[in-house]
C-alpha cells in the first residue's frame, strides 16, 4: 500500500452517508470534530505543536530556521454529500509532503486546516479564513445560526477571535486542492485566479392555497415564477460564458395539496470579470421581476455574499510553474487561498480531476494523480522553505 | 358572544404556529392530540360516549331510536400553515347542531372525528375513513411512515383495526365543510360530486456537480427539467380547465454551490372527469421527459394515489337542496365523504369562503355564514333523522 493510500484510508469513514456513499462533514459536527482528532493525531506523530487560532482553525507547525514561515493546508468540511478529495486532499497532502522535506527546513512550515470553507453549515463560506484574515466581523459571525438555531458562538465555544497575528508569522501561504472541472491534462497544474463569484438568496412570495379548489386563474403561485427564474438563470449565463446554479430551495409549506406561500431560492453565479457577474445577476432578476408580474407574486433579491476576483501572487505563480514545469489554470471555485491571497502571498496546486465531478460522492482522483500532488507539494514547499 | 364563537375560541390556539398565524395540527401528534381531548369533553358535556374505531377515528353517539344512524363530522388535522376551518368546523358545527335538535332523535346521530384526512404525515390522504371504508390495507397503512421515519403502526400504538361494522350501522353521512374556492355566493351549498384528483411523484435524477467549477454544457442539472415541468403543468392545466398544482418539493443535496444529484417534486392533478385527468398527467409526463432528454436528466413517475370521481348520493343531495333551498356544486377537493360515499348514502354542506382562500393561514369564513352552517345542518339531521 502506497503512503497516500494508507493515510488517505484513515480518513475515508469518517462522516461517510452508507447511502449516497458522499460525505456529511459539518463544521464542529461529531464527523468533522473526528477529522480534527485525527489531524491532531498525525502533528504529535511528527512532533508538530499544534494552534489554534480562537477562530476553528488548527495549524500544525513543523520548527524551522527563522523568517516568516511557509504555510499549507486546507479543510475538512464538506458540502452535504460532498465528496472525499474536496479539502481533505489538501491536509493529507500537506503531512505527506513534509515526510519527504529535510526535519528541519530552512522556515517553519505550516499544516493548516480551516473551519467551515464550504459554508454548508452557517451559510458563510471559507468562514474560519475570512475571520483568521479579519474580513468578517466576530459578533456577526458569533451570532450566525445554523438550521438547527445553534449559534456559531455556541458551536466553537466562544466569541471568534477574528484577526491575529498568525497571517503576520506567515510568508506565502500554498494550498493543495482537488481540481473540479475537467481544465487539467497533466497531474498537476498551478492555480492562476479565481473568478469572483457571490450567493444570492431569491424569496418568492405568492399566495398559499389549496390545490384542488383554487381556480388556476386565481393563483398566486410563488412555485411559477421560481421555475422560471431557475430556466432564466440557466440561460443567461449560457448566453454569457457564465457559471449560474439554483441547487438549492425551500419551500413553505411544501405540502403537495397547497399553493405555496413562499418558495426560497439561492442562486450561485460566477463569471470571468466582476463587471460580467454583476450583469449575469441584473439580468437574472429582470427576468424573474418580469414573471413574477405576470404570475401576481412578488420577489425579493438578498446579497449573500460577493467574492471579487482574486489573482494569486503572480511572481509566486510563475515560481511554482517553473519549478514543476506545470500549467496554470483559473478556477471558478472559491477556497480559502482565495481568502488568503489578500494579506499573504499565495498560490495553489491543483491535481487532476478525470471526471470534473466535484461536491458529489462521485468526485475523484486517481491514487497515481494524488501521489504526483504529493511530490509537487514536497517541491514547492522545499523551494519556499 | 354567540355559541359559535365559544366553541370556535376553545379550538383557535391549539396547534397555532404564531409566526405564520396557520395550523400545524398533524395526526396523533400533540396539537391534533388536544383536539381530541377537546372532543371528548365536548362528547361528555353532552353525554355522548365516545367510540374508537380501531383506525383513530373517533364517533360521539347521541342517543336516538332504532334503525341505521346518521352521521356526520369531518376533521381536526391540517396541511402544515393550513386555516382554522379546513376540518374543524365540520365538527364545531356538528356539536352545536346537535344542541339544537331534540335530547332524543328519531335514530342515533353520530359526530366524526377522522384521522390524517389532510395526509400531511404519512402521505395518504384521508387515511382514516379509508382504513374504514376498508379501502387501504390495514398493514400496508401501519408501515407508512412520517417525515422523521415513525411508522403509523407506531403512532397509533397499534396495527390498525381497517374495516368493522361501524359503517354497517350508519345510514347516510353529511359532512359539514368550508368551500375552497370562491363558487359560493350565499352562505351555504350542499356538495353533489367531487372531481377525480391524484397525486404523482416525480423523482429527477441528474448528476451532482460543483456549482462553481462544472461548465454549464457539461452538467446534468435536474433542477432544469424540474423547473420546466412546473411551468408545463400549470400551462397544461389551463389549456385543459383542469387543475395542476407542484407545491412540494425536496432536494439532494440542496446546497447552494451544488448542482443536484436529485430533485424530486409532486403533482397535484384534479379534472372534472376521470379520462381528462388522465389525459392531463399524460401531457405533463410527455414534456418532462422531453426536457429530461435535453438535460441529460432521468425522470420516474410515481403515481402515489388516485381517486376517481366522486358523485355524491343523488336522492340525498336532491333532498337536502330542498330542505335548504340551498344551491348545489361540485368540488376539487377530496374529503373523507368522498371516500365514505362509496359504502353509505352521503353528501356535503359547505359554507361559503369569501376570497376562497384555503390551506392557508388566510382561509376565512364569517361568523355569520358559520352560524348559518350549524343552522343548516341541524335542519338537514332533523331532516334525516
Amino acid at each position: 500500500m502506497t503512503a497516500f493510500r494508507e493515510l488517505w484510508d484513515q480518513l475515508a469513514p469518517i462522516g461517510r452517508d452508507p447511502g449516497s456513499g458522499g460525505y456529511l462533514r459539518y463544521a464542529w459536527e461529531p464527523a468533522e470534530l473526528a477529522c480534527r482528532d485525527w489531524f491532531r493525531a498525525q502533528a504529535d506523530a511528527r512532533d508538530m505543536p499544534v494552534e489554534e487560532d480562537g477562530n476553528g482553525n488548527l495549524v500544525a507547525w513543523r520548527a524551522g530556521g527563522g523568517g516568516p514561515a511557509v504555510l499549507t493546508g486546507s479543510h475538512f468540511d464538506s458540502v452535504p454529500h460532498g465528496g472525499a478529495y474536496d479539502g481533505p486532499l489538501g491536509i493529507v497532502s500537506a503531512f505527506l509532503a513534509l515526510d519527504e522535506l529535510p526535519a528541519k527546513p530552512r522556515k517553519r512550515i505550516g499544516v493548516a486546516a480551516f473551519a467551515e470553507e464550504e459554508g454548508a453549515r452557517f451559510g458563510v463560506p471559507c468562514l474560519g479564513s475570512r475571520l483568521l484574515a479579519g474580513v468578517l466581523d466576530p459578533d456577526r459571525a458569533a451570532a450566525l445560526t445554523d438550521r438547527s438555531g445553534v449559534s456559531l458562538g455556541e458551536a466553537l465555544g466562544r466569541r471568534p477571535a477574528g484577526r491575529t497575528d498568525l497571517l503576520d508569522r506567515v510568508g506565502c501561504f500554498v494550498e493543495l486542492h482537488v481540481e473540479q472541472g475537467r481544465a487539467l491534462d497533466v497531474p498537476v497544474g498551478v492555480g492562476s485566479a479565481i473568478w469572483p463569484h457571490g450567493r444570492w438568496r431569491l424569496d418568492f412570495a405568492g399566495e398559499g392555497n389549496h390545490a384542488g379548489t383554487t381556480r388556476m386563474a386565481d393563483r398566486r403561485d410563488p412555485m411559477l415564477t421560481y421555475a422560471y427564474t431557475v430556466l432564466a438563470a440557466n440561460k443567461e449565463a449560457r448566453l454569457r460564458g457564465a457559471h449560474a446554479t439554483m441547487g438549492r430551495v425551500t419551500v413553505e409549506p411544501n405540502a403537495t395539496n397547497a399553493v405555496p406561500t413562499l418558495v426560497r431560492g439561492w442562486l450561485d453565479a460566477r463569471a470571468a470579470e466582476g463587471e460580467a457577474l454583476r450583469a449575469l445577476v441584473e439580468a437574472i432578476h429582470k427576468r424573474a421581476v418580469e414573471r413574477a408580474a405576470r404570475d401576481g407574486t412578488e420577489l425579493t433579491l438578498t446579497e449573500e455574499s460577493v467574492t471579487p476576483e482574486v489573482a494569486f501572487d503572480g511572481g509566486l505563480v510563475t515560481r511554482l510553474a517553473r519549478v514543476l514545469g506545470a500549467p496554470v489554470l483559473p478556477t471558478g471555485a472559491g477556497h480559502d487561498a482565495g481568502v488568503l491571497s489578500g494579506y499573504v502571498p499565495t498560490a495553489m496546486l491543483f491535481v487532476r480531476n478525470p471526471t470534473g465531478v466535484s461536491h458529489s460522492p462521485a468526485e475523484h482522483a486517481t491514487d497515481a494523480d494524488c501521489a504526483a500532488g504529493v511530490d509537487a507539494l514536497a517541491r514547492v514547499l522545499d523551494e519556499l522553505a
